[in-house]
């Protein structure tokens, strides 16, 4: 059998009994690294699953899938994953390659960004389509995300932003001599997301992304434990004026609230406002919500 | 502190090891009964958790939330409810309450129907807002879906129906009576599902839910041990056609297939089909993906 386990949002204690007691009896446990950031170490997750891990990053699980499903037919393997299988990055390849080799697959689901995300307050069955949110650089500054965001805009609903994680960036340098020499990691931070979404509704203007009038909704390590989840919602030039700190450590998400919102929604989220009030008046006279 | 604990999708094994732990030290635990239905008995919870457990119904998390959250700044309670607490059915009113009762509360995320429904194959970035569907009466055919689904459709996007659930429901005789006798549950079928949807597209012809041509997969039991999750992919007529045995068991899912159709998506959603040429030729010919 080769299984395919969600681990979950946080640390080793979010994968679900069915996942642990899987690991516990398979041969070989690869732990894929790239889909999104572990906030453990894998040291930590070996003692607790008491399994050697093998790291499989991108390269491995795209190009060496074989070797990952090897004897998969006669014995147990699995591959761990941060959040779902089926989460924003989704692993049909190495499932349809097990397939074709006649090999049994069972993914054991668990929660991930799609749905936690839900922990802001906002309805998910109001969410529409999800974006992602690359590094711009000089030259390059794709802005396909605003005309996704524009889409749910006008029907009112909301958009969660999946901002950018680089692993594994080789520096121009070390990409031209052939060095296998990496980065460090690089997250995008809220208030680089913000600004880019700024800049380019600033070029578009699409009336979608106004710094005074735009609600949004700032998430990072959602599900971890306290001091660690942090949540922190107000308009796009509130989030902006923050200092890093408020929103914590990475990895981050934001929400852009759609105009289909209830005034139980913005109470909810009134809870972790930048300042009660304008998200109060912001929610009642710009986006039109039935409030006191 | 409140505790409310995503108990996943299936069965005991699917709560997640921080959420086992939780329950371990609560004084009182309450299982949700209503939001979903459990693949599983409460004996059979109770016995894995260790703990007996307090059915809490609709009225008791809507009317009673305080009785739930009794001393709850003093000793731990949790409540348990399927999928994840921030699911189809949001448990914000309670967390609501508890904070003003000044009562610290921890939400354990876990897979829900939002996030697992990725397990058919379709990209879950490419999904729009999710509807659902309730049971048509002779005189009550509530048809608002179709304009959400049509939104979805007009931008390409995939849609997830949820399917009605009957649970604790009284017959007009009792009901007239005040008899608290309730008749058994029921669960909309994926034949239903699909009936009442040409139905209103026969109404509203809209040409978005066109039997023969538009795609649809059905899934019931997502998550569960082989022979319970059940995956379905067809055109809407061809789902219609097929016996109810081959969706197995409730809770039955459906997702619409929108145009934005990705070749990979097709393979995977293929070993689904009803019949695969028709899978793939609809995909090819009516949706224009790019397929051989």
């Amino acid at each position: 059998m080769f299984y395919i386990i969600g681990l979950g949002l946080c640390d080793e204690k979010d994968i679900t009994v069915r996942g642990l007691e899987a690991i516990k009896g398979c041969s070989r446990v690869y732990l894929e690294a790239y889909t999104s950031i572990l906030m453990v170490q894998k040291e930590r997750l070996e003692a607790f699953y008491g399994k050697d891990l093998i790291l499989a990053d991108r390269d491995m699980v795209e190009t060496e899938s074989d070797e990952i499903l090897r004897d998969a037919d006669k014995k147990d393997v699995a591959l761990l994953v941060v959040g779902d299988p089926f989460g924003a990055t989704t692993h049909t390849d190495i499932i349809l390659r097990a397939r074709s080799l006649k090999i049994p697959v069972r993914v054991v689901h668990n929660a991930s960004i799609m749905n936690a995300i839900g922990a802001c307050g906002l309805q998910l069955y109001n969410f529409g389509q999800t974006v992602s949110l690359v590094f711009f650089s000089e030259t390059w500054k794709p802005d396909s995300f605003y005309d996704r965001i524009k889409e749910n805009a006008d029907l009112g609903m909301h958009t969660l932003v999946l901002l950018d994680i680089k692993v594994k960036e080789q520096s121009e340098e070390n990409l031209a001599r052939g060095r296998k020499i990496y980065e460090p990691p690089r997250y995008m931070s809220i208030t680089q997301a913000v600004s880019q979404l700024i800049e380019i509704e600033e070029l578009r203007e699409g009336g979608i992304l106004t710094p005074d009038k735009t609600l949004a909704i700032a998430m990072s390590r959602v599900g971890g434990s306290e001091g660690q989840e942090r949540i922190v919602s107000g308009t796009l030039s509130e989030l902006l004026s923050q200092p890093p700190e408020v929103f914590g450590e990475p990895l981050h998400s934001l929400v852009i609230v759609g105009r289909r919102l209830h005034h139980l929604e913005v109470e909810y989220a009134e809870t972790f406002a930048v300042n009660r009030e304008s998200w109060r008046s912001t929610a009642r006279d710009v986006y039109g919500c039935a409030l006191d």
